[in-house]
This record gives C-alpha cells, structure tokens and sequence, in this order.
C-alpha cells in the first residue's frame, strides 16, 4: 500500500570521478562570492581544498573552517551567517560531510534572518528563504547532501535540534567517491551504522509495499556487503561509490515515500547522547538500535523482523523468539565493523541517564506517539541503561 | 560499482487519494490562463473532467482534446502549440495518462518555439524554455508524469521520436490512484508491461551493482505482483497505488543511476512499429522482450539472466540453456496478463518488417551500438520476424 504522499527532491547529484571540474560552473549561476565551509583540515590533507582554491581562482572567497561534529549553533553557525551578512555572500560551498553540510545551511537560512537565528533552527520562527548551498562530499553518512533537513547542536541549553526546510536543500551535490578513500575505519563505520538506522527509522512502519520494502532492503544490503569491502580496502572504488550512493538515498525520502512512519525515535534518543555527551552520531545510533528493536518488538511488529530476518540474515521468523536472532544479528553487524556496542565506552555517563530521558520527551513529542510503542520515560530508560 | 552520473528530478510528487483539491493553489503559481489538454473523453466518463472545471472555476481555460494514444505531431502538438501563443497561455493542465502528457510536453516547447516545432522534437533545433506544466495521471503506465521525456509520432513521414528535455519536467505530477479504477484490463496489461519494459532496459547493463540490481528488481517485483491484482479486481487501491507509483519510478532514472546501459534498443524498435502500425506501446514492448533477450544472451549477458532468474521467477540460470527458461518465463506473464504475444494479431505486417528494420537504425544510432549486442539489420529482422 502507497499512502498519500508529497515529494519533491530539487537537488542535482553530480557523482563519480572528476565531477568537481564543473564546480566553477555551477557556482558562477549564482554569484561572484562565496563562502567556502570546511571542518578540521582533512580536506587540506587530501589535497581537495588546494584544487578547489584553485577552481575558485575567479571568485571572492571568504572562508569559515574548524566546523565541528555535531555542528555548534554557536559558534560555527554564527560566525558564517555574520560573514555572509558581511561580505554579501551568493552562494555558500560546503565542503566536508554531514556536519559542514548541516552548518551551512543553517548558516544559509540564519543569514537571512535578522533576529536571534535559533529561534528558526527550533522552529520558533519560520525561515523565508536561504542563501544557495552548494556541496562537496568527503563523507558517505548522513544524506545531508541529499536532504532539506539540518541537525545543529546548541551546547549553551544542551539542545540537539532536527530542522527542515525546503530552502535548505543543496543546489547541486558533487559526490566524488575517491574523496572518502582516507575516511578512517571508525567514520566508515559510523558513517555506514548511520545511513542504515536511517532507513530502519523508515521501515519500521504498519504499511508495508513491495516497493518500499524492497527499496531499502536493497540499500541496507549495499550498506552492509560493501562496507565490510572498504574496511579491508579503504580505496575500493566500487565500494565506496556504492557506500556514496546508498547514504544520499538512504535519508531522502524516496526509499520510504508512501510508508506510514510516525517518526524516527532513535534519532530523537541519539540526539540527546550527542547533546550531553558530543558523541559520534552513527556510533550511538548502532548502539541503541538492538536495545530499542527488543522495546518495540511485539506482534505488531513481528512481521518487520520477518522481512529483514529473510532478507538480510537468512533467519526465518516466526516467533518473537525467532526475531531476538535478527536483533543479535543486527548487534554482531554493528560490532563486527567495529564499533563499540556499549555506551560507556563512548564517554557516556549513566548517573545522566534520567535527565537525558526527560531531555528527550521534552524535544520530541512523536517519541511518545511512536506507532509501535509509546515510549515513556521507563521505556527510554530501559534502552538506554541496556545500551551502557 | 556506481558509474558516474548526474540525475535532477525537479517534479513534485503529489500522490494519494484526494489530492487533486490542492490543484488550484498549484496552479495560480504560474497565472491564471490555462490550457486543459486531454484525450477521448475518458475524463469525463470517470466525473474527472467536471472536477477539475469546478476546481479550476477562477480560472481561464482553454482546452485541447482528442489527444491520440501515439500522440500526432499534426495535428494535437501544432493545434496546442497553436492554442497557447493566441491564448497568452501561462500553464498548461495534462489531465490523462502518457500520450497527453508527452503531447503536452511537446506543445509546451514548440508553443515558445516561432519555426517549425519538428525541428525541436526531432533534435535539429535546441528548446529555450517551455511553457509550465502539471499534469493529472489517469494511467498508470509510461512514467511520462516524472520524466524530462516525451514521444510524438509524425504520420507524415512515418516517424515516431523520444525528445528530452530538462525544460519538460512537469513542475507537480497529481497521482491519485482512485483515476486508474476504471483503466481496462487491456491498458492495464499494457501500462504495466510498458513499465516492466523500462526497467529491463535499464536492468541490461555491465556493472551491475548491489542498490541498481534491488532497486529495478523491487520495481520489477512489485509490477507483476500487482497487475495480477488490479486486473482480478480493478478497484484495489493497494494494488493500483502501487503499480501507479511503481510506473513513474520506472521511466524516470532513479533506479539505474550509475549504470552503464548504452540505449534502449526494445523502445528503438517498438517505435519503428507504432510508426508504421499505430499499435499500443506497451503491447509492442511485451512482444518484442523475449526475442530481443534471445539475440542478446550470450556469455555477457548470463549474469543478468542469471539474477532475473532467481529473483523473479525461482529459477537457478548457470547455462544459456537455463536462460531461456528465464526468457520463456516472461513470454509467459507478458501472456498471462492478457497480452497476445504476436505482433499480426496487433495488426502488424510482415510485409514491412524490412523496411521497419531500415528505419529503426537510421532514426536511432545507439541500436547499432548497443553494449552487448550491434543489432544490425539482420538481428533487428530476426527479432521482428520471431515476434510476428
């Protein structure tokens, strides 16, 4: 069953080898100067930000770097929508992965809001429109390049904030694979642990179609085989485009259009960890998926680990029994590219257990309305002492 | 391994039961004359064309009707193209299935066009613009509604041609399933073939990759799964919501970015014979498939033989004698929708397969140079002659 849906996805991917001799193109369709974001300097080490300095040779360029992990509202967020106010910026180039990106299209919609800009990353206040974002990848794990939604830190009020907007998808996304060859084990890891809760946030749903569900148990398939590949072999061209690709499609939409999801609560639950603790996004999601899938598991959900026991694992399922093997198996996955299953481990201490459940009921009202289980604060408790 | 690609779909997905209220608030975007453009009335027997002059009851219309299934470049395209310039037209209204969508297409590109309009459709002269369009699906079928493609026949000269153009793009695609409730079991038959088709010609291809080869073969899945449905009882809404949703992924490259496909060599001869006989697309389509797989299978080819096999139709391809099973195995669902699979039955005569195999390959070059094959006139009428 295809539910009423709406979808519109402006952004122009422009993917494989050498696409980024085209980038003085696209951004001359919008102006002279540019801000050019960036994050910790791996990008000079690749040797990306020399060749784009030298595409860039005819523009004005104003750069704002050291953007970090979970994007700071302040100060990386301020500081670039005070440049662009500054230097009558045109067009915003984003080059890193999902953090830059989510920066700067918060900077993209803040710069043009005079007043306090977290009042429309937290939804307070409606944005009218945002500077053109363009993007060049480096990372295969958010979707961010390929999305309208942005998730910016606020360390001041220990927040962690989704936010959407239509102005805010890029105008064009260059996804060059080679970029990700020296992405370390670890960002590989998490990177690849991100994009695939990113469509179990969307499988898990009461309405399920041959095409949605066949759609992203395609993409999680990709995600699995081929990360193992560039673990091995972190220059394995077709694994690390296929790992490209899966990432873009697995958080826009088009896999899940027509599916009923009522929200994406282990975001909502990952979200507060990162807010307290600043950890790696795709980590604390591997984390909490096992312990939140033994929370929802029901008859309702039964037939969802049904799907993904046959498809992903060669596990027939029956029972609720049958379905705690995919569970461990989703566990042994996410352990066996190397991530830490435990949360401790991550720097997370239990003594803020409570607060961050209560942090999460506050921020997130479809975490209460879950389809499957209303998750209450002893619920959220549960999964996240079970993820210690 | 994902090839390098670009893909850009600007078109709004507005999909579901009812949506069509939000008509008029899309369309007085654009202005407020519009020209409604549609078919043989179908239209009107399913109460369609009273909402929509209801809906649209502010607004200026002007209409086109009589669109030909294999769309006429005279008259339709000429007397639209007609209609807009005396008419200051601002948006042009598609309300039907592929042919009125491709027609409209055409007319929104000659309309701003002041030579003759043939010359953009064939290719000879560059589109500058077009006029907007939204379209309303009454078929489920071609997957014109969320591509940049549009095919007209020109009677004059036997010649029926694919354009492409980013311009064409409808600005919002209205797909409410409830419209293919009555689409009878022969154009269903042939609406999903037509779609099934698309993607075998994408599914062709040498580097094949995990997401490409799960995403067609869910699409593929999900077509034959339900036309079996809609065609035992036409009201299903799941089933017609999936197989409406299924077409426009179809046609429109979502499923095969990064693939290496070199053409479409099934549609380069199916044109020549809706040129030559004006018979129904996807019926053409159904009946060339199998004998165009037979002059393609080869030692290349096996592999995709091989995952056609296993993944729709249980059956374990190691030989290209195995492969025929595969091969047969679509005769026999093309058959078993209600498809006769000989071309005479369509009107289709032998007498012209000659001249039809000469026409296919001075209007379409890549048939010639198709990856797998160089289907030369020889192989064009052998496929021709096994079809009859």
């Amino acid at each position: 069953m295809i539910n009423n849906f709406t979808y519109n996805t402006p952004t122009k991917l422009v993917f494989g080898s050498g696409v980024i001799k085209d980038l003085p193109n696209v951004l001359k369709e919008y102006g002279n100067n540019v801000l050019l974001t960036y994050g910790g300097g791996s990008i000079k080490k690749i040797g990306l930000y020399d060749e784009i300095k030298t595409l860039l040779k005819d523009f004005n360029v104003y750069e704002l770097n050291g953007i970090e992990p979970n994007p700071k509202y302040d100060p990386s967020v301020l500081d670039g929508a005070r440049l662009c106010r500054e230097n009558n910026i045109d067009v915003i180039l984003a080059v890193g992965g999902g953090s830059v990106i989510d920066c700067s299209k918060a900077i993209a919609v803040c710069a043009l809001y005079d007043g306090e800009g977290w009042d429309i990353i937290s939804g307070k206040v409606k944005a009218k429109g945002a500077i053109p974002l363009v993007d060049v990848l480096t990372l295969a794990a958010t979707g961010s390049e390929y999305d309208s939604g942005a998730v910016i830190s606020n360390t001041a009020i220990n927040d962690k904030r989704g936010y959407g907007s239509k102005y805010i998808f890029p105008k064009v996304s260059f996804l060059d694979p080679r970029y990700t060859f020296s992405v370390s084990k670890w960002q590989t890891a998490c990177g690849t642990a991100d994009a695939i809760n990113h469509i179990l946030e969307q499988f898990f749903q009461e309405t399920p179609s041959i095409i949605n569900d066949g759609l992203m148990i395609s993409v999680i398939k990709s995600l699995m085989a081929n990360v193992s590949v560039a673990l091995n072999e972190p220059d394995n061209y077709e694994a690390r485009s296929e790992l490209m690709y899966a990432c873009s499609l697995a958080c826009n939409g088009i896999l899940s259009n027509g599916c009923s999801s009522s929200g994406w609560p282990m975001h909502s639950i990952e979200h507060a960890l990162s807010a307290f603790f600043d950890i790696t996004h795709g980590a604390g999601l591997a984390i909490i998926t096992p312990h939140w899938m033994e929370e929802i598991l029901s008859d309702r959900t039964l037939n969802r680990f049904m799907v993904l026991g046959n498809e992903l694992f060669n596990i027939r399922v029956n029972t609720k029994e049958d379905a705690k093997l995919v569970i461990k198996a989703f566990y042994d996955f996410f352990k066996g590219i190397g991530i830490s299953m435990h949360l401790k481990d991550l720097g997370v201490d239990s003594n803020k257990i409570e607060e961050m459940a209560t942090h999460i009921l506050e921020n997130d009202s479809t975490v209460g309305n879950y389809m499957y289980v209303n998750l209450d604060k002893d619920a959220l408790i549960r999964i996240l002492k079970a993820s210690m």
